[in-house]
């Protein structure tokens, strides 16, 4: 893959266009094979569901598209350590590896809070990469904050 | 309410429309002012989708018809306690109160498991009561898990 097509690159492309849309800028690619099955960013607002997360919606198109509920062999690229929510939804999806960018002391369900995929009641945990890209993560995010609370 | 609109007797009815679907055997349905808002069973299955839980499904429903992300003041009944995905999405979406039937030792994330509520990284709780017709869901369950098994 070239800095183009790198999947890290592409969920933060999504979230900085999530934050264009007042959603708050966290971005998420799903990849099978070498090849990218699906990209979102966040649509909370817009569709008026707190489901809405990157990570959920990659899941569910991704799934859709293979014609699957498991997305076995599928590796998850997100800008942002997932909120516990997301965590479960990547294990019940018995997606492979996950890579995330920057980690949420705030929010985040995965080496944060409930440490989902430590649990026993977790019955599939992916290998877990993170530190992608973390500083341009932070930046964004807190941009995006500071020009909310104005 | 009288015992055909009691939420939790809709509930165990979708829980026993999802059985018929070969799914599993969990309804879930969201109360606003004393009325039904949205009904739901377990449509994992037929939707491909691992996050298409009875809970997600009412909560993205509600939402969509109360053009809300939020559901303040609305009240949540599931026949079985709520995953960890399902419980911060509860969080996520302000219901005030979580009732539900049995509780989960394998999946649970409210009194087993991840405990969401009680996490640092949760930021709204609902007021959780449960004990619901416990036994029927546990017969229900036991006999869908039974009948996969032949």
């Amino acid at each position: 893959m070239n800095q183009k097509t790198d999947p890290m690159s592409v969920a933060l492309a999504e979230a900085h266009d999530a934050a264009t849309r007042s959603e708050v800028p966290i971005g998420a690619v799903l990849v099978k094979d070498g090849t990218i099955v699906a990209r979102a960013g966040n649509r909370t607002r817009e569709l008026n569901d707190p489901t809405a997360h990157a990570e959920i919606l990659v899941i569910r198109e991704a799934c859709h598209i293979l014609d699957d509920e498991r997305l076995t062999g599928c590796d998850l690229y997100v800008t942002l350590e997932p909120c516990t929510m997301c965590a479960a939804a990547i294990s019940f999806a018995r997606i492979r590896r996950l890579y995330y960018g920057a980690r949420d002391i705030k929010g985040g369900g995965v080496e944060n809070g409930a440490r989902f995929f430590a649990q026993p009641t977790c019955h599939h945990a992916p290998e877990v990469y993170s530190g992608f890209q973390e500083q341009e993560v932070e930046v964004m995010l807190k941009e995006f904050f500071q020009t909310k609370r104005l």
